[in-house]
């Protein structure tokens, strides 16, 4: 029996108790979908999953890809594997009917890539970058663009990557130097190096649609004079057909702690002539083109991190429940039998820990996936528009939570299996890697935190802010009616009143202060926010939970409504409550990291 | 140039500021010593972890040992580098002259030490739980066991493990079923499996000499009915001349997630007639000597968890002080040139936590090592049975405190340094993952945190917490000729009763409530202890600190205090308040654990 890869009963939960997925099949763009549709599309992934991924996820992580000098090798089963996500269709599962898409919901797409992604570790990443890179030429490519490149990668026969990261000049984009020059025929001639490019050289494809930033000669400096290109590593001939090579040479591969599955290259353009670059939109502008893909990438990035943290909770519970050791402390009989170490309090913690946060961010980012899905597909454009704004602004936040809580709850999942946690006969450890890079990567954390403070926060007005901290009041009002939740709401208007209050001295002091001590702490103003948000997540399942126990479910869902209290009572008592810690330091402009000297370390 | 392994000042700083190392060379043990030879020992260690260890690190971490079937084989750079460290005395530093050691105090031989563990990842594993072995023969065995095989463990010849852990039964001792038959001629014949068993089998050493935990037929149940035993990979010819194979079967290599230097094995005992096994003291008392080799080596996990938290701050403080990377916010001219990034204040937040954690370890460590050295030498029985108290009752802080924070020490260290930490061209990624192992093994966190709650704190009526307390009371009342150290001593002093009044709470639980609930929080009551008492030390480390300011040293030394004191007004700030959040969770007894049912996983 293949394992137990995520917990059905809570994507269940998830899709159709906590967000209303089958309501989604009133919209236009959605009405050939029902229910049944949208669960054979997850058993879909499922099978896939089990049979082609997971009989390879620890070879993928073992046997990293190699250079031979002059082609990167792949192991071939991961061909195979991606080959049949293709097939499914679940490749390009949200886009149009017209481009070959399946025309999915995102939050029905995001469960189904669950699976794929918990077997297959990152082997999926070389479609989801391909998606995300399709994505961004569909709204800001030419036409030309579009039918050149978007087809053959919504096809499977392409795949794409997106180059921005330089040796010089790591997260600060502005820095980047990587050369384009124009040419009589309106191309480009690009040239430079790149670093960290995941999936930036492979044989699972038949080409590969390189999305490059670059500064065109003359540009201004920094973030103002960077444009995007489509840089091929193939050129392609009039007919489409592969044609010549197009100077992207691989530098080398880097061999990470984790994510194996998915080379990470440093790429050379143009040594020769320059590679051909096919510019997206206008000049300099490419930034912005960029965000597009970052943003989405960003959701994907909290997503993964959530889909691993669920998946080494699911491996640790499966392991508690059948693993015999030792007795509860009330029982002195060395003759007695040994319990399940389920049965030991401080596992229950460490699980109850995994449970909170692991499902605390699959909310988190299944809400975000709906938010971005609204902004397209929502009835009306004040409805589009809402769902825009909340996302805009919690999109740092939901790239960062699960990124570092993510490895919290596999670190966790380590520790319930003991010694057995860290070997690789049980693929714990390898969630342990896998998910330390999702603080890093599309923005580092401290990054996000910056993003969040002199960004989102004061941008139009507060409104992303007063939206947010709205839709967390009507929660709490909405809860009210549930008397057995009253610790909970309590607890979260508490903690909404001194977030609020903590924004506004943080706004103080960034409008009066040295603006560098002003933002010193930015990282604990982004913990602070995303506890808020996860306790309010809380509450929400908290709700749908209380309600559903009221009406007398199977003995089985009574369980699981149990568990769900159970979790948000651990969250509101055990993490929570942190976030007074770091109010206070806010608000008093702590300034012990800013005053530290470069020299006193 | 090889790179910067430990901060040498610190290790001066801890050793002859903090501690009065000096003074030791007054006892009679250590008369021959004084600090150059000391020091001309340390030194030696560096010397050889610059030439024998750092270029073979991460070889040994990728090239893990392999086993043909017949015999494991390790990197023979390794055998070349431990035989340079039993060449020059070290691997056997503290012990006795006639027993061919250098009777160095303990603490000396822990700063040496740390430049091989940081140089050589785990692969002085081998010869500290050589070390730690022959300790334990040398203190419970018979003069006979001592001649046969602590002398050639001493002289580098034979190796030693420790062989307690079984597939059944995990951390639950009380159940192993490896069996001991008495044979006529007084030894005994050992069959059963192992696993776990770090060093158990390897192509270093003439011998592997195994301490093994097994059960004569007819003992009682429980740990009541455990023996120890000497079971030798080779038994020895009359003229100790290595002889005939006594059935210890190597099963398998375990694949760890780091600390690879290490095989950790599955070893079968006596598949055919039996092992041949030497009885250590008496029947039925294993467990109390393995005990004292378990109490070094709890010891010895902290020490190792707390060096690698070094060894990843002093890595990531030297890269972020020459990697440029972005400008501070408040420039706004892309032209400028940029800063390195130990001017962002989120890099120095992460430099800063790092050092907290790092020196707060390290300074907890030493001090566990120095009480080990006084229980046996300090100048009165009183004294010496205060050290021993002391030691016994934190022992399990020492263990837990360095094993929980070292890894998230290390985790800064990747993220400080972004997508370079989480590759392996940088060893950030390493220590990462060999730090992982230590709170699990010698007894995982929840372990250590009964053993504090069930046994250390009630004991001797308290005697240990009281020292414990009073040591604490004492060291806040010296502070207070300081008057810079106000903040620090008011927290402190805050703590230390918050910490007596969450006691008090905890123990009347016990004595009243259900067990299982009244301990189901220990590991929040093992965090909070552990945070008072690494605040205590910060307060100790800050008073050495302004006390030299006081005295106007040179510039560097000027640097080095005032990085002190920042990094104690971090731990202060950031840290030390997170005792009041577990108070509350302990005082309430929290049954949200504890109420938690298997089947609402």
């Amino acid at each position: 029996m293949p394992a137990t890869l995520m917990n059905e009963r809570d994507l269940e939960f998830m899709l159709y108790e906590l967000f209303d997925s089958e309501g989604l099949t009133s919209r236009e763009r959605y009405q050939d979908h029902d229910r049944q549709t949208f669960n054979e599309v997850i058993n879909t992934a499922k099978t896939i999953a089990e049979k082609h991924f997971l009989p390879i996820r620890q070879k993928l992580d073992t046997e990293q890809p190699t250079f031979d000098g002059k082609k990167v090798h792949i192991l071939p089963e991961l061909k195979t594997a991606i080959a049949a996500v293709i097939e499914s269709g679940i490749g390009s599962a949200t886009a149009d009917y017209d481009l070959g898409g399946m025309q999915l919901p995102p939050i029905i797409a995001s469960a189904a890539g669950a699976f794929l992604s918990v077997a297959g570790g990152v082997g999926m990443g070389y479609n989801m970058l391909t998606t995300a890179n399709a994505n961004l030429l569909q709204a800001h490519g030419s036409d030309e663009l579009i039918n050149t490149w978007v087809k053959p990668m919504r096809e499977g026969r392409f795949m794409g990557t997106m180059a921005m990261t330089e040796p010089g000049s790591g997260s600060g984009l502005g820095d980047l130097i990587t050369k384009a020059v124009k040419a009589d025929d309106g191309t480009y001639r690009i040239s430079g190096s790149k670093i960290y490019i995941s999936g930036g050289d492979h044989d699972l494809s038949e080409n590969i649609v390189h999305l490059v930033l670059a500064r065109i000669q003359g540009a201004p400096k920094g973030v103002k004079g960077i444009s995007l290109f489509v840089v091929p590593k193939f050129l392609l001939n009039d007919d489409g057909s592969i044609g010549a090579d197009n100077e992207v040479a691989l530098a080398g591969l880097f061999h990470k702690m984790g994510g194996r599955a998915q080379t990470s290259t440093a790429l050379s353009f143009g040594e020769k002539n320059g590679s051909v670059g096919y510019l997206v939109g206008e000049e300099h502008c490419g930034l912005k083109y960029m965000f597009h893909m970052m943003n989405e990438a960003r959701i994907m990035v909290g997503t993964g991190a959530a889909v691993i943290a669920v998946a080494g909770y699911q491996y640790s519970v499966d392991y508690a429940k059948n693993r015999p050791q030792g007795r509860l402390p009330s029982c002195k009989d060395p003759l007695s039998p040994m319990v399940n170490i389920i049965e030991h309090a401080d596992v229950k913690r460490m699980l109850l820990a995994q449970k909170a946060y692991a499902e605390g961010a699959m909310a988190l980012v299944l809400y975000g996936t709906q938010l971005s899905d609204d902004s397209h597909t929502a009835a009306t454009e004040e409805q589009r528009q809402y769902a825009h704004t909340l996302l805009d602004f919690l999109t740092p936040i939901i790239k960062t939570w699960p990124s570092e809580y993510g490895p919290k709850a596999n670190s966790l999942a380590i520790q319930v299996m003991g010694g057995h946690g860290y070997i690789n006969e049980h693929p714990v450890e390898m969630f342990y890697r896998d998910n330390r890079l999702n603080p890093i990567h599309e923005g580092t954390t401290g990054i996000q935190s910056l993003d969040l403070m002199t960004r989102k926060v004061p941008m139009n007005k507060m409104q992303g802010f007063n939206a947010t901290i709205s839709e967390m009041l009507k929660t709490i009002d909405e809860s009210k009616q549930y008397p057995g939740l009253l610790e909970f709401s309590t607890q979260l208007s508490q903690a909404v009143e001194t977030l609020t209050t903590t924004t506004e001295a943080v706004l103080s002091a960034m409008a009066t202060k040295n603006i560098d001590l002003a933002l010193a702490n930015s990282v604990k103003y982004l913990e602070l926010f995303g506890n808020v948000i996860i306790a309010w997540l809380w509450l929400k399942q908290s709700m749908v939970a209380t309600k559903a126990l009221a009406e007398q479910p199977h003995q089985s869902d009574v369980h699981f409504y149990q568990g769900k209290l159970q979790a948000a009572q651990y969250f509101y008592r055990f993490e929570l409550p942190e976030i007074y810690l770091w109010s206070t330091l806010l608000i008093n402009t702590d300034s012990t990291s800013y005053d530290m000297q470069s020299e006193w370390f």
